[in-house]
């Protein structure tokens, strides 16, 4: 009965093990199955990162094109391949990268899932039906000339400069914000604080802007440790050596892909050591680490000025984006950098998972450059994240009241060091014990002494003096 | 027109920022809305851990006992509250908790995440509409009692332990896999090795033996660090004290929760102090380190000892799971002990991140608990799921050249050891020297220089004696 | 001449690699020679690690008794042996223990020179020269029936827990500072704050309280964690399986060495696992990590609570212990909390050392137990110092201003949560949100508003209530 | 009598807690006396670190430079103080530095022992006692236009300076080891190994080879993070603003200190960020964590590859350098790799104190420096040692056995790796897995099976073409 003439739903797939049936609508094999099936830890699959599907498709079309010119590759299949990497590359299918980002094997399966899907796209390009690799084979053509050991760094790279660009433009916001605020708060003295004990005046300006300058830096360093990552091993084949690899692959494919993703590739000059090296990932985290750094201090300095409203610093108003508490009414928590705080935790503990990863590796090659691309892929998109939503949900929204701030500044005893020049250590040392015991101000005990004119006294505490605000 | 006669696709909320409009559908409120638009960060939400929601569900049941039998819940709204926490618990609405598990607040926004959607189902349950708080408002009725500051430590106390169980479990069977190989290569002579030098004989099955032995101390210690979450700080509220908990609350709903869990729960002595502490949970986390860099140090033996297939220790064979090698063919990889020891990388990570998270607790709270929640959560699942692997895939499929092995014995330097007593530290060590630059064995050069009979020889080096199996 | 027949300044001694003249007046050996000569890492010694040198002797000293005991060592060299441990046990020539702590080969440097040191000394007991290893041979007859591989690692345990007893002495004279001052400033009212935000009231007393609470705790786990280093595993010999270690033996050199140290020792179940194993130390630091992030926070609410003199909060004041600073005539640092933050630190990048090496381990051995046992060594130390330091110079003279707290609290806008129960969470919020704009105070506005009476209002916003002040 | 006139022991010093009798030949004063009595840590002092000291007197030095420059400070004031950091600087009184390098304060007590101690020695260099400050004095004088927050901080920065050109030069000198081994050992082939399974062949040389360009990217990327910390913020004074600092002073005391110590130091842009900013050792400590985890790298391979020496990879050799173990008599082992591993081990673990202590600085000055400062000098001095001991004691003497290593290749599965582009990916994995479960090589099958000529076969499977040995 015709009941029983459905076409077949799978389609039969081999490796080394044995015989798979693969539903006739995957496009990826049976190589994606077995790791599939092997690396069930997180529960999320590669398709989640969008980065690095693009920079493989980038890798395997910069190949085939290299493949092609060198006449190891003929026109039909070089076409069907370019035009299966570009729709990837474009956002197709990337459904279909099913294995669980945390996997052994080096990239391997990621590399074979990429092989898999893109020449199953590739067979139906040319007319085929998906599985019938021989007119177009995952391994023989479009992993011709490579290995998982060069295309899968080489695509780890790319894409770890496709995600650094969104923390670079996120960091340049919150700089901007920053910088904002500086201008806004430029003449609003108030107590600069050495060990959380009172110190000498500043401005609301210069503490903003002394954040600037920090992201700034900071930015500076990431887009400088990206140079490490355009450093590819495209060539290198299985450890450096460019076994199988024909001469003048490596130039013609970096070639290729320095043309498709718009960005200066250069090969390692050792293939060899730059297949067994993942050095350029650990000064990346550590430079990813240092930013964590400084916007968690930033984070922990916005907290403690916000503190109060009553009985803490109230240096600065943070604004309200929701309610602080379930049990106290009308409480308004620092919500916004409390969670930048706890990016930064997780920053921190990536950096540590890279580190042991990158201890790990053994002879010719990491074996766990998976962990290594996740870690970092998390903190780049944490990262930026956390500088958009600190940005644009607190600092924009700071607030100051510029009458408490100059009384605190001329309420303070930390005055007394301006008068140092002019007293000497010792003297001044004998005026602040005396106001601190018993809260009298600096320039009453001063003028009580005689040690100094009114006027010049005038003139020595004035807070903008002071605080080096020029104009 | 009836075109324009359409119900309200929304319901109006408040909170101390304004007004939103919240979908009709929605269980969750205005306070949850606010946290899932000011935390954006991971992708993802707390309904995939349906062990905090469990949790959080069953502590606001016993809140509403508790409260019930004090007499500040009437019966209908403790009835009402009651049977939408039944129903969390036992999974309904887990997609209504939308807000990302990396948020600010300390738990705040999760807390009342809780409150509106288990407000909003027992609105229903009471014949009311979602949103209607008059009848049964999320803080002065679900919260009643409470703060976030007990009842969400409380509840991540709770979480943690269950989700401890499947890891405990998983750690038997691999336990249990490495028992059995233990006794199955139990009469199987290898060389032991320190410092990767070839030392002196064993067997395989002690190998395995002592992984068991080690699994086992490990699950142990485990266990034990269970009984400091256990003990919890509901009836605290805000800040320890207990403002607004009435007398015998903390007591009566401890005794709820105790029996709505099945956990011998207990309250803190010192409620001030367990309020702003962590300790259970850097405890915990630090003994999850343990266990992975245990589990780790396996892997690295696995990989290891199955080096080879030629030019390598080749002591043990794992079982293929997969092709190896997009370039190389027929290369078989040690792929799961690879993504165990990634795993276990992970939660040296993990451990980091709770590591600055407890550090950075101020006064009478931490506001970083759920980027601590969050980080133990993972390392407890990620470790359940490579314990899992380990067994199932690598240790159960393990076989062994008993042959070779003892061919490996036989020609060792390292038996040498054993006639140490019988020749003395320094003869031993002439032995040793010639035996290493002449290529030749240890018998053979002291038969040769007549030190020991070919009787006594054959006694001393018998490979089992020297592996200490006794029969 | 007589100018020429001067004593030899050295005597000659031999080992696999040749011979080497060792100064005549020096107690080790060439064995030591070489180590110190390899190592050259720290320009530190073991000399500086008495704790290690004591267990050292002991260990030898219980071999030797069991060897005694089961006949294989005589009388004469049985007594030498022992006196010479003993010696070196109460002190004697510790500074012939010459080699870098920091050193290659799992301790077996470190073995060698205590077994050279001991020979020497022995055969002098005996009559002999320094040298004459055929009368009593470091190999032979101090290290018999042990290996570097059980002894070390039992010398380090045993080492680990006298240096551990120093701590729990500070923790204790620390945790009772703290109860002192809970006691002193039981009635004393401030205002508690979450997330740095003005919270609930609650007593200085109880702050001390929580704190003395929380080292209690942690003296507790760490005082659990020694029953993991009183397992040891002497009798395993080089890898666990007791070659050349006679029957008897293990059972014998415990009880001797229990009785020597008066510890509770146990011999491990498993020597095989016993031996490769190094989890004690891992949990162990973890504890001290977890000791040191609690002592952390303290410090950071020391510092934090003790802000000011006059734009801080101002809530506690520190004893001044030097002059804060070169330029700002009498500003007071608190110098103690932040020293002691800083050895936290410490004891993090210590665990951090332990956990790197700890994975590190191979096979039947850790070679890396060394770094491990100086890490827990200085964590041990510092963490003893810091806690004095912390309890005589900063706890002690800690004082308050309590007329200035108490206006903190009537000042507070959280005096609104104790009127949540009784006028609702909304109506709380209106009230908290007015006096935060108006800044005008909680009870002002609840009169105005006439929501309670004067008189209901005076008894639910007493502080002594608010906080749980019981008498 | 004349017997009791003796000249006092003691001159009386004054601070702001009281008066203090310091010992009359002391250099160090009543500040310093404080510090050393507050911070009772490690045992150790300040003198144990000459850059740090050698850097602060140049501070000094250029600081008096300038100020005498600006009409500040007067002839014979700045002279003496000019011949009395000169003459620290050179080594004198090193021994003066008293204090716990562990310290609480920012380094305040640092600064206030070396103004002490130049204020005495230039006090004697005037013809005055020690102790009489009236002439000069340790902050009106010394410390004149400074701040710790400025002086110290710039110390810092100079000091790691000069302690890491030990370490570039070390680096250096190991390159050069390899660099040294891979010319040797150019010609001699071996298999590659991937994911520690035998992979394709490459040569000993290549290995080496490709370790010197790890160390020399390493040595770059170190000597590129000292850019960063020639850049200071000398005349920031206490918090940036430069208060009590005179116009020109920065600019004249950078171009001093530059001409000083020879290095290019620039003064940063913004004084407040960079007052509080410890991003440059945050950089650098983790530029350190990587040179650590590539050496750590490299020792692992070696202690890899030398193992054996029967049932190892032994595919190297590694000089005896010390006798292997205490039972085992002959046994060598990896003594030098083991001990920098630990080196590296703990190299990160200071960079997790670095990491803490960064993330701990708050508003205007980050108070842990001292321990930064400690750390990052301990990485240093610990990794030039490694370097060094590394070269000299293990690379330099690495041996190999060419034949052995040739029959390595000939016998390897992974042959057939170079078969792919002939074969194709499926036929050659049918070949690997009949050589592998038969025993068999794989050019024999090959040739039974008929798929290619011996003389094809021969020019395929030629050792030198596929270890890509050109010549």
């Amino acid at each position: 009965m015709s009941v029983t003439q459905q076409a077949p739903a799978t389609r039969s797939e081999h490796d080394l093990i044995g015989d798979r049936e693969i539903p006739v609508e995957a496009y990826w094999g049976v190589h994606s199955l077995r790791a599939k099936e092997n690396f069930d830890i997180t529960g999320t699959s590669l398709s989640g990162n969008p980065h690095l599907i693009t920079a493989l498709a980038r890798v395997k079309q910069a190949a085939a094109r290299a493949n092609h010119e060198l006449g190891l590759l003929d026109d039909a299949r070089a076409r069907a391949i370019d035009q299966a990497c570009e729709a990837i590359a474009n956002g197709s299918l990337h459904d279909q990268f099913i294995i669980d980002p945390i996997q052994g094997g080096a990239g391997t399966s990621t590399n074979m899932n990429a092989n898999e899907v893109i020449a199953n796209l590739a067979l139906e390009i040319m007319g085929h039906a998906k599985g019938e690799y021989s007119f177009l084979h995952p391994n023989d053509h479009v992993n011709l000339s490579q290995s998982t050991n060069d295309a899968y760094p080489t695509a780890v790279n790319i894409a770890t400069h496709f995600a650094t660009q969104p923390l670079l433009a996120a960091m340049t916001v919150l700089e901007n914000s920053c910088l904002a605020k500086a201008k806004e708060f430029r003449g609003v003295v108030k107590m600069g604080r050495t060990q959380l004990q009172d110190a000498v005046p500043m401005t609301v300006g210069q503490e903003f802007g002394g954040w600037a300058v920090t992201l700034r830096e900071d930015r500076d360093r990431l887009a400088e440790s990206l140079s490490l990552v355009t450093e590819i091993n495209l060539g290198a084949t299985a450890i450096g050596t460019g076994l199988n690899a024909p001469a003048g692959y490596a130039e013609s494919a970096r070639g290729h892909l320095a043309a498709l993703t718009g960005l200066p590739l250069t090969t390692s000059p050792d293939l060899i050591e730059a297949t067994s090296d993942v050095g350029a990932f650990v000064h990346l985290s550590g430079v990813l680490k240092r930013v964590a750094l400084k916007i968690s201090k930033i984070c922990n300095d916005l907290r403690l000025l916000s503190s109060g409203p009553r009985a803490g610093l109230n240096d600065l108003q943070l604004p309200a984006v929701q309610s602080g508490s379930s049990i106290m009414p009308g409480k308004v928590n620092p919500v916004i950098p409390e969670v930048v705080n706890q990016i930064a935790y997780q920053v921190v503990g990536y950096d540590m998972t890279v580190t042991m990863a990158a201890e790990g590796g053994q002879l010719q090659l990491n074996a766990f450059e998976p962990v290594i691309a996740h870690s970092i892929g998390l903190s780049l998109k944490h990262l930026t994240n956390g500088c958009l939503t600190l940005a644009s949900r607190c600092i924009d929204g700071i607030t100051v009241d510029e009458d408490a701030l100059r009384r605190e500044v001329e309420n303070s005893i930390g005055l007394v060091t301006a008068l140092n020049p002019r007293l000497g250590y010792s003297a001044s040392t004998s005026i602040a014990l005396e106001a601190l015991h018993s809260g009298r101000g600096v320039a009453e005990l001063v003028l009580e002494r005689g040690l100094l004119s009114a006027e010049d006294l005038n003139e020595l505490l004035k807070p903008e003096r002071l605080a080096n605000l020029s104009d």
